[in-house]
């Protein structure tokens, strides 16, 4: 097993960066010693992402145009925490704007490297359940659609390829692996 | 239904390229009208994934030191797709260089993105099966590990957070929920 990094770091430049990003090119020897560069998108912020369940097997989905992708984009109610701060606190706050859902219970259902070829960018996916409608105050800039549905719609949804936000995909999935399991909830 | 871009662009500027990204940024009016500047990273590759199943349930997985997280990283076999060229092809290819494994059958099984909040990048997965085995020709930059292990030993790693790369980690739990609602293979 290789655990050491096989990677040498000759020199650094920084490219750019934002509130969200910055960007560093690396000159590196390859793991084979070979010279090259990597530029590597390093992440200011914990991608937080949070599923709420209802006793009744409902959850909410969120509706926004992605500038990125240039596509309307269904996902699980998700959000930025920055690197300081309780990623928990970050899907408690977020789901409340969003959906005005205040959890009692938040289990944390998994981890991801989202795109670890280029960024390290990490997330983190709850569950929330035990939940209280209270009032939602989604940020302005954020011009959000807020839907709630069956969790067996939102299963749908990702089998038909309609969502394809990866957060949303693999914790929706999972979600139905534990169900079909009877390991949900 | 707000499927229109509510996003304005009023000016933009190359920020960075290299072989497999650009940045650029964006100065543009968000939903509410507000201005402000959206930094994108363009992927010039599409991420392909395939995981390889044989008759008696065992899978390959690949094992590479990750740069950009500082971690060794257990994934599915994955490579870059150029957009121009057809995704399947570098499914076969990948799949070829890393294990030596040719396969009869292929399927797709799920397209993601994986960093939508800054990024364009496109993942598709693939499904290989009726696997015959011939010699692999891993590039020498790579440094890679293959292990050979069960379905169950991989849907265990997802499982306990060994594996964390978002590809891997939707793919396998798909299969995994697959393989329990009786319709893998």
């Amino acid at each position: 097993m290789h655990q050491k990094n096989p990677w040498t770091i000759k020199d650094s430049k920084a490219i750019y960066q934002n509130a969200w990003i910055d960007v560093t090119e690396y000159d590196v020897l390859n793991p084979a010693g070979k010279p090259g560069i990597y530029g590597k998108v390093h992440f200011k912020n914990i991608a937080v992402g949070v599923v709420p369940i209802t006793p009744d097997m409902q959850t909410y989905l969120v509706g926004q145009y992605r500038f990125t992708i240039d596509a309307y984009s269904w996902e699980i109610p998700e959000g930025g925490c920055p690197e300081s701060t309780d990623p928990l606190q970050t899907a408690i706050r977020e789901l409340k704007e969003e959906t005005g859902l205040v959890a009692a219970k938040y289990k944390e259902l998994m981890r991801l490297h989202l795109s670890n070829s280029v960024s390290d960018e990490l997330a983190i996916i709850y569950l929330a359940t035990e939940l209280k409608q209270e009032d939602a105050a989604p940020e302005e800039t954020e011009a959000l659609q807020i839907k709630k549905v069956s969790l067996s719609d939102a299963f749908g949804l990702v089998a038909d390829g309609t969502i394809t936000d990866a957060m949303s995909v693999a914790a929706l999935t999972k979600i139905e692996l534990l169900q079909v399991q009877g390991l949900l909830i």
